[in-house]
């Protein structure tokens, strides 16, 4: 099997399991939760950026990796249960219904978000920016990929 | 210099230098990512109330006591910046004016939930679902803490 279908395979299999286990989270609270993930993980990506922009903060830095690597790995599929595919209450959602029909693809980027934001974790433990500086933009093309498919204008 | 009284200075010290590091961030994004992080936080505190009620996964306990961790150590003092005491744009906000003037308690209750915070990942990567039964309600009194004192019920 290859690695990017086994990542697949793993990203249906946790999207079942943390399905089942969540289960108890209100559509609304779906919606709210996952944009305040990715919210969490901007206001942290932005740090990274501003550190690597001017003064280099080691342990600002770290702590931001953590905070991303923390969404990356939160198990973030359970926030996209059934009748979450368009706004609820007073929760708007710009998710393309496409996410929900394409499980295969949705879990290989996911795998790839995670295994980028691991690394920028490990890079940012050593302290070197340069490496921070790569793997950093390895985490911004893993969003842009899912943001290109899944992620609507509006 | 009592335990109590280098928490609180050193609260002070970690919101002067986050604030000068995040000044970039608008005030109406400060308010918006404090949200984030705390509503971020508050989905990972319901995993593990659910698997401490129901049964227990030790890697998703884990996963979400990092996010917890994370957030109380991404330091958060930075978004509570000038202009940031009511509604701007909009983002409302229930905190209330005497956290932009009691400096110190705010430092000293930042303090208390990151040491919780952290206390609680060490429980969850033991495993030990006792251990993080115990550190979870210190996190919990944590947080409530500083709701008593500082958020508005509105």
């Amino acid at each position: 099997m290859k690695k990017s279908t086994l990542r697949a395979a793993f990203g249906i299999i946790a999207l079942s399991l943390a399905t089942g286990v969540c289960a108890q989270v209100k559509p609304e609270d779906q919606i709210k939760f996952r944009k305040a993930a990715y919210s969490f993980a901007a206001w942290n990506s932005g740090k990274i950026k501003a550190n690597l922009d001017g003064t280099y903060d080691a342990a600002q830095v770290q702590a931001a990796a953590r905070a991303i690597a923390a969404v990356a790995n939160s198990g973030m599929s359970a926030l996209y249960g059934p009748g979450t595919d368009k706004a609820v209450g007073d929760q708007k959602t710009s998710v393309k219904p496409e996410l929900f029909t394409n499980g295969a693809e949705v879990g290989k980027l996911a795998g790839d978000f995670a295994t980028a934001a691991n690394e920028l974790l490990k890079a940012a433990e050593t302290g070197d920016a340069a490496a921070v500086k790569v793997a950093y933009g390895a985490v911004g093309k893993s969003c842009k990929a899912c943001h290109d498919q899944f992620r609507s204008r509006d």
